[in-house]
């Protein structure tokens, strides 16, 4: 399609040449449909914040629901005996089977490792889940979340029970969203979009940190060439989720920030999901009937599994 | 992880193994996480529906611009001169570039072409526009969509001038939509889903309906072998748009349903693109400066194009 016109040009739009090609009238009357679509996407910036005004109404209704929750998993509240299946789409035999094998232990309570247990069968934070953060995640009691109206947004919390890893009894992670288009760039407005993201410092108890870790590096050069020298560097742990990447506003310019932006979509990503799948059907991560964090893939409809997080975004 | 139970019910659940060692009174303790899951989620439906409240309410803001929008479209109104960039991120030299070639046009009325020109740029309804549709689709003046309380759901008009093609003036296609979970399957609710989809009857004129095609076929048994029958086939078209496939209330058990659910969901996923992006964003389509349904790429901003819409699901 792109033919007189230089490259970069012609990236700019599948369509350059019909434009180009258009009478200079009819030009003017396309760019006057552009200025009408700025001005409706402000409007539906308006939109957008009065869905966030309904969510904070909502967040009351459930969270009658999240405080019985909690209040079985941490053994609190013993529930009647319940007339539910624990898996969906078994026949009266393997309901047996599933039960078979079991009895009551008295002494259990509530339900050992739910939150660790939960965290681990959604796709994308299981990734972010190592080894040496299992056994620290079984400390969890409560993941809540709730919206805000100043900063706008939301924050999720891990409540943690007292524990030998850290002193903090909750983690907080908050998302401040932006709900207007940015001045000058209206036209790529898409909406709600996360303009900062702010995390917790994690108050690790001695020697406890499995975010650090202790590297020995071979000196080549100088006085010390040749000794072994101890260097603290970044491990991948679950808990680097509270030391969230800047977003544009707060990188400096000697960040490098080339792929700054994704990871910041990528955070903002988990925490919707958190958000929105992981902590309203918790139970459905718990028994496995749900894996990926926006598609209902109950494998008995339709035997297929759906990832919405292809490898390559690892 | 499936051991001992057979693969039905290993296929169930990912957490099978962990879900059948619990002792019977914590399997009754995650029951009852089910049981209040469920009763969450009816709640979830009527956020829902709030939603749908608020966007009947603002399609009546939305309203004025359309209607300005169609009135310059048309040629029914004459704009004044207009200061934003017809394509976003050339610069001066560019702007010269893309004018220089062409003078006004007095005899020019409207945007000509501008619908079907949308509807080309937009990935997923381009794939549905056949040749022999285009100069239909010339005829269009005006692309709408409105939500509907009763039944709950919404309908996309698309407007015709009088044309040698059809009678109609308009054609409609109305989507039925389900903000409840269906009785029974609570678990998988995952927001509103299509139930019922409309479309009109088009009254072609004689001759002109591109949705249907004569084929000879050479009879190979009977008293007619060797003769050539002429058969009326179902063609490809973009008006095949107006016959959506059945919803489950609707088939009978003849019907091939194998893929009907699919279809289903895919007619509904191109309702929900010209509902949400390309009525809204019509004239950034038009300058082909958006392409796919949902993504807002501007290769100005990354250089990269994506499309949510691989070939595999063509």
């Amino acid at each position: 399609m792109a033919a007189e016109h230089d490259l970069d040009a012609a990236l700019l739009s599948t369509n350059f040449d019909l434009i180009q090609g258009l009478p200079l009238n009819v030009k003017n009357r396309v760019c006057a449909l552009k200025k009408l679509q700025i001005d409706s996407i402000k409007v539906e910036s308006d939109f957008y914040k009065r869905v966030h005004e309904l969510e904070i109404e909502f967040e009351t209704k459930f969270k009658s629901f999240f405080d019985q929750r909690k209040a079985i998993i941490n053994g609190d509240v013993e529930p009647s005996a319940c007339d539910v299946p624990i898996l969906e789409g078994l026949n009266e035999e393997q309901i047996a089977d599933l039960n078979k094998h079991t009895e009551a232990d008295p002494s259990a309570k509530g339900i050992k490792d739910f939150w660790l247990t939960v965290l681990r069968t959604h796709d994308l934070v299981a990734e972010t889940i190592e080894e040496h953060d299992a056994p620290i995640l079984s400390f969890l009691t409560d993941v809540t979340t709730a919206a805000s109206q100043d900063p706008p947004g939301f924050k999720i919390e891990f409540h943690f029970a007292t524990n030998p890893y850290f002193k903090n009894s909750v983690l907080t992670k908050t998302y401040v969203l932006k709900f207007e288009p940015e001045e000058g760039a209206e036209l790529s407005f898409d909406g709600p979009h996360v303009s900062r993201i702010i995390g917790d410092s994690i108050e690790w108890e001695d020697g406890k940190n499995v975010t650090k870790k202790a590297v020995k590096k071979k000196q080549k050069k100088g006085a010390n060439a040749g000794k072994f020298l101890t260097k603290t560097v970044k491990a991948e742990s679950f808990f680097n989720f509270f030391e969230p990447p800047k977003s544009k506003d707060e990188r400096n310019e000697e960040d490098d920030d080339e792929h700054a932006e994704e990871f910041l979509e990528l955070d903002y990503e988990m925490g919707q999901a958190l958000r929105d799948t992981v902590i309203p059907r918790a139970v459905l991560f718990f028994t496995g009937e749900l894996q990926a964090d926006d598609m209902f893939d109950f494998p008995g409809e339709d035997g297929e599994e759906v990832s919405d997080f292809s490898d390559d975004e690892a």
